[in-house]
């Protein structure tokens, strides 16, 4: 990827302003620009207020001005809350005044008509000729909880702010964000700041999240994604909270052509197809939720737990040894590893409750019916082993028992404290009291069991994750200039091997004794292929012949397919034949490389013939990417197995494979949009050590 | 499947007893014995209760019997809640006096050891050869709603039983049974029954299900299986609450490798292979729950609805286009239609907010703030179309906001009894209030937006599953005695043919001449396969000759054959040679019968070659099935698309592939153990209105 393309430092008016006004403030409680005044009247903000209303001198008891050149000091920070009418006005005001930040609730643009779109470039012009930074229209505002800054009209932001906590919230949707503020109320998922972006007129969710990367009041960050038009900026902002260590946390809508239609309708944003989306979620190391909940809880599980386990190894102890096996298979199912429990750890258990599952999951039995110490001592034992970086325990409902909930409400928090290494995540039925105490004390709860599980998975995929951080971005080659189209298969192999990619030997022939020539030098069996730009498809029209086996056969197959193309396709150029040995064995693959609007230049791998063309098991990247990321892409195909051998079959050449995606990134990413697509069909990767050729190619230059 | 396995009349003693005596009761309330008897004193039981123990005339102030023999009246019921060392005793005791069923909560029997497992042998057999049933050991015991029964020691049901409702629990474990009892508290989750099974000495999981098909007061059924002894007598119970139409719920745990060890540590029962649960389920009309929130969900939302809804299609109506779109994709991705709104629908929702995503999901955007009556009517909208069967509403916080909570609680009952042909399913953060208003009226309360939806697609499921139900149990042909192991492959392709399963035209001969003329009668290409009883891998002894054009090649081949295999295997009978013609095209598949232990005959279907090689893409369902069950099966598929027509292939003989699958049931049935496996592979599926055929089998019949 290029230099990094954020300005950080035009954003701090926006999320740290010295003075703040609002423009269309009013004491009317049912306007919504009266409720950034209502709230940051109390919210603990330092800086001066500046309600803005022709109509009042004092606005909520706060004295008002006019417009805003009649405001005495700097403005940083202005809050335009009128209607659409007004909205482009009210940005000239902002210009004139100096403003540097520009927060837009006003509605009625992108998102409603073709009007409103060219109403939101005029302001996004203005904005980007003065240098204001926007956020809007049509947002819900933000709030940071480190400063008293509640530039929203939602309500739910008073009329006292919660506490801050570690979470960074970005959402496209402001009653989303509205919503996540209320919901975490319930537990203690705390924010440092929640940033809604609406229509994106200039700053975006990648702006937002790179901005976070480094705020150090952030540890964690949730998206609320339900489109993207610029995935390359969207991906340098991942890359940098992952270079920050920062767990990101993200819930992408519009998946099912359903829900494609449905995000159509209702924002302004290019939704990108959904594949890449979790393509690049992967190749980052954002963990995907698939619901609200489970954004929240993964959220809420980063948060609470600071550190990420050291290991793959989770520790089980249930009272309820079915409900073990449930947590073993989620964890399993996660790829977690239920290890055993060591020997030593084992007979402790067995010492205390000689039926007990021992074996991890630990299941302490009906046992502590008659001593509640048994579960307590257990606990102990496997956090304080050493062998699991991660425990889940069950308790069923303890965490509202009168009698044991008090003694579990004090013993989980000391267990933690005791062996601060290991992550304790706690699941059973609680009281808020029950869970204010484990909350506090660091450890994780939840109500599910394989909830507890989910978020221990999700803490490791994000070790994994920034281990497996490239230690530095690939290097571009030069970016040679493209044949100019159509491309014939000779050209686009050419391409290929000055790209570096393994490309089968082969000869261009114009006659019978050249092709036979050829064939003999590079060794019979042999393939003979029309060479035409004008043919795309050349098996469909008897271009292509196969397993010629001798001199003879190469001499009939040059004159017969010659023949047959030229009745075929009379109008074709026709620039003569390729030659090449027929290669045998191997696995047949897929590489592509497709220019995405939103993303740019992106990677495709899958396995050749059916099992692309019936089950779709094909994986993507964006480009640039290194070895190790083509060796994550390849592990992703349902269909490793017949890579890795089958059957009898050796296993593939798997690093070759990897290599080459590598080369082909970097080539995908040097070319830009100058290179449209490319199909790679088939690229056989051979056994183990002996490498891996494109036998065809089809390259479509992009641009003028 | 053959004539019901059940003896419910047996099970009125245990589930509906007169009278109950408690061998063991205390008044030390820390002694199990204690506890039913403090649950019953007040629970609303009619019966006599009769404490037994030795020690005391008085058990909390019931009066209580030195033994069992002194109980002046009849027993219908006793509890045994003495030490291991006495259960055989007390046993023998209920033997005496005549009780009809009993209750034991003792543990220390198969799940400990092998001699727990002999002293549960000769309990088993005494209750067998009294005809007394028996509930465990090992068992946390029954509660019955709708009388009062508390056969349990769990603390949870004391003092105040939780009101009766429709849902009828079955648990293997104890501490499960516990456990959703207390979850049930925080929402309508009423039980009619709650059974925990234990260690099954005698009443298992399938009996209760099948004595809950017929209770009128349950009309929905949860499980929860950590294993099964009896596959068939499950399908049987699983048949006949289909059969009443009531839905069946389960949490079945034993998922993955790590999973399976933790069920084999902690329960005597036999885990049946996950795959045939997960078919049967299917086969069956099973939801299966992933998770323990999953189940109760599941279990209320069938329980709430008491209706399954009419058709596939789900209105979504949100506050969030964005969680809108998330409810959409969710929908989708379970099978639900979010189809758009009719235009005299979209007409309406848009006069009322011209800007409002009216397509469906229907998003009223943030009108809302100044006008919560647009969303109530749209809700009335959209449920009163009758488009939709069911209708899924994301209202954000509603439900807890002090302003729109109350006026909401009204709307939503109201709406539900205005339109009581729709269902209705809530999403949105609540009060118990709240929950208890929408919850008395019928409707569906969730936080979580998709688990509104997931509700919805598992009504939708029971609904389709219920109409599947075959009308008869198929006919099975009779059980024509199998030949003797080893058996060769003309032979098995005999009995095949007879099952009514097609099988390629073919000749065994034994002389070149012979092979040449069969060749010739049944059409060039031919195949040739050495036939010896002593070899299963012809190929890797060069047993098979393929693609053999001419009468030459045929001659060529048989001696070529004949000599490879007598080199290569020279003790083998060699029978002869089968001849059949090469037949080209269509898609392999393949079909196999195994003899399951625990389920009996097993069909698997899968895609041939590296499909079940390398991507384990089969299913499996229990013989016998017709041919309806069959084209779900193939449904399933991953590799469906293959079987559909491909890369410009027809489309496969689906229809001869069902037909064939189904009488491979029935003779799978028809043979039970005879037959201990049979591999159809491959079996070729040719182009619509083709046919299919079997090509090789190999048929290894069961020990006598």
């Amino acid at each position: 990827m290029a230099a990094d393309p954020f300005d950080l430092h035009s954003l701090a008016a926006l999320f740290r302003p010295s003075s703040v006004a609002i423009i269309g403030a009013s004491s009317d409680a049912s306007k919504l620009g009266s409720i950034p005044l209502i709230h940051m009247k109390t919210s603990g903000f330092k800086g001066p207020l500046y309600p803005i209303n022709p109509r009042s001198a004092v606005v909520q008891d706060v004295p008002a001005f006019a417009n805003l050149a009649a405001v005495p000091g700097p403005v940083d920070l202005a809050i335009i809350a009128v209607p659409e009418a007004h909205a482009l006005a009210a940005m000239r005001d902002c210009a004139q005044k100096g403003v540097r930040a520009v927060v837009m609730f006003t509605s009625g643009f992108a998102e409603v008509s073709d009007a409103g779109e060219r109403a939101q470039a005029e302001i996004k012009a203005l904005a980007h000729s003065t240098g204001m930074r926007l956020l809007g229209p049509n947002c819900m505002g933000l709030i940071n909880f480190s400063n008293g800054l509640v530039a929203t009209f939602h309500m739910a932001f008073g009329p006292k702010l919660a506490p801050k906590g570690r979470v960074g919230l970005i959402s496209q949707s402001g009653a989303f964000g509205g919503l996540a503020y209320q919901v975490a109320q319930d537990r203690s998922l705390g924010y440092s700041l929640i940033l809604t972006t609406g229509n994106e007129g200039d700053v975006d969710v990648a702006e937002g999240i790179a901005y976070l990367a480094d705020d150090d009041e952030t540890g964690v960050i949730m998206l609320y994604l339900e489109g993207c038009r610029d995935g390359v900026k969207l991906a340098h902002a991942l890359a940098r909270a992952r270079a920050r260590r920062k767990p990101v946390v993200a819930l992408k809508v519009g998946r099912t052509e359903a829900g494609i239609a449905a995000v159509a309708s209702h924002t302004a944003a290019l939704a990108g197809t959904d594949e890449i989306f979790d393509a690049m979620f992967r190749q980052f190391g954002v963990y995907r939720a698939n619901t609200m909940e489970e954004l929240f809880d993964i959220g809420y599980a980063a948060a609470q737990a600071r550190e990420l386990p050291e290991n793959d190894r989770v520790g089980i102890v249930t009272v309820s040894g079915g409900v073990g096996v449930l947590m073993a298979d989620a964890a399993a199912a996660r790829g977690l590893e239920v290890t055993p429990a060591p020997e030593r750890l084992q007979d402790k258990i067995r010492a205390m409750v000689p039926f007990a599952g021992a074996r991890n999951p630990v299941d302490v039995t009906g046992q502590i019916v008659s001593d509640m110490g048994i579960l307590e001592r257990a606990l102990e034992m496997v956090t304080g082993d050493g062998t699991y970086a991660s425990v889940a325990a069950f308790v069923g409902s303890i965490g509202r028992s009168p009698i044991n909930g008090p003694r579990f409400k004090e013993a989980f928090p000391r267990i933690r404290r005791e062996f601060p290494d290991t992550l304790l995540a706690v699941s059973c039925y609680h009281t808020a009291e029950f869970r204010a105490a484990l909350d506090g004390a660091g450890c994780m709860l939840f109500d599910e069991p394989t909830h507890a599980v989910r978020a221990i998975a999700a803490l490791t995929y994000f070790r994994r994750a920034f281990a497996a951080a490239p230690s530095a971005v690939p290097s571009l080659p030069a970016a040679e200039p493209l044949p100019k189209a159509p491309c014939d298969e000779v050209t686009a192999l050419a391409v290929l091997a000055q790209a570096g990619i393994p490309v089968v030997p082969h000869r261009l022939v114009q006659t019978v004794d050249e092709a036979v020539a050829a064939a003999e030098a590079l060794g019979l069996p042999a393939v003979l292929k029309i060479v035409s730009p004008d043919v795309t498809h050349k098996t469909d029209i008897g271009g292509v012949a196969l397993n010629l086996a001798t001199a003879g056969a190469v001499r009939e197959a040059f004159n017969a397919v010659t023949a047959r193309v030229r009745r075929a396709a009379p109008d074709a150029a026709i620039k003569g034949c390729l030659v090449a040995p027929m290669v045998r064995g191997g696995v047949e693959t897929i590489l592509g490389v497709q220019w995405d609007p939103v993303f740019g230049p992106v990677v495709m791998l899958g396995l050749g013939g059916i099992f692309v063309e019936a089950l779709k098991d094909v994986t993507f990247r964006l480009a640039p990417f290194d070895e190790d990321e083509a060796a994550r892409m390849i592990a992703e195909l349902r269909a490793l197995p017949v890579l890795k051998g089958t059957r009898g079959q050796p296993p593939a050449d798997l690093s070759a494979l990897a290599q080459t995606l590598a080369a082909l990134s970097r080539f995908a990413a040097a070319q830009g949009p100058a290179l449209r697509s490319l199909d790679v069909n088939p690229f056989l990767v051979l056994p183990e050590g002996q490498g891996a050729y494109a036998l065809d190619a089809v390259l479509i230059p992009g641009g003028p």
